[in-house]
């Protein structure tokens, strides 16, 4: 029997649970506006989802994203959903500056610079603020959709 | 006045040219199968998109991981956009397996083990079989959609 870490745990700050997803943020110094949606059911691939909740899950991932861009003004958004060591389906949306750690290699690249003070002092809302808006972007009809060949 | 390296240059091995993007292949020892889709439009983000346009690229990235997933049983597929280097919207879409220079990190992580004989030679389909099923899959009816609320 194997445990998955995302099935037993929440794996980060909870700031949103939907039917089907979760969304938490994740604890990283470095990176503050990351979050991470986490797909309810154990699946281990995006294509393991039907249409429709693929659908579902990257509108809650561009929701996310329109957030970060909307309150921070990002020099660039990174999204990913790697799952090489949890394969269990997660999607990262992380607000990149030119200015922090590691820009502009990926978050799991080399760090390009130490950063003083914190990342989290130099962002233009406060977390708490973003996690509100990032439940009030997500409690908006995010529903289910339907899309048809035109 | 700037240049985008992707707006000039098609950026690998070209694979599959569509109405609103390209898929390329990323000639890389390390991962050979390796596949950018390349957003025609010079934009940056994955919500710089309109909702259609947003399902119409997940729907090809998702044809890319299927074809992969079917003819290379891989560990994990990784899908990321980044940009960072270069903010043109393009989606990564990689076959990972656990024997790889990388696995567990991400390939933009470090480096795990030496392989030998080369990657390529390890995948259970030929890089042009790939190449013919990427084709195949993207060519059958990926259209313009319209995506509304159920």
């Amino acid at each position: 029997m194997t445990s998955c870490e995302l099935c037993s745990n929440v794996g980060g700050q909870l700031v949103h649970e939907a039917q089907k997803f979760r969304v938490i943020r994740v604890l990283d110094a470095n990176f503050p506006a990351f979050y991470r949606l986490i797909w309810a059911e154990h699946v281990a691939e995006f294509t393991d989802l039907n249409e429709a909740d693929r659908w579902l899950c990257m509108q809650a991932v561009a929701r996310i994203e329109e957030v970060l861009r909307r309150e921070l003004l990002p020099s660039k958004i990174n999204l990913a959903t790697l799952g090489n060591v949890v394969p269990h389906l997660h999607w990262h949306v992380i607000a990149r500056f030119d200015w922090d750690s590691h820009f502009p290699q990926p978050v799991w690249g080399a760090v390009q610079r130490v950063i003083e003070p914190a990342a989290v002092m130099r962002l233009s809302a406060s977390l708490a603020q973003l996690d509100h808006s990032v439940v009030t972007a997500l409690s908006a009809g995010l529903l289910n959709y339907t899309c048809q060949p035109t």
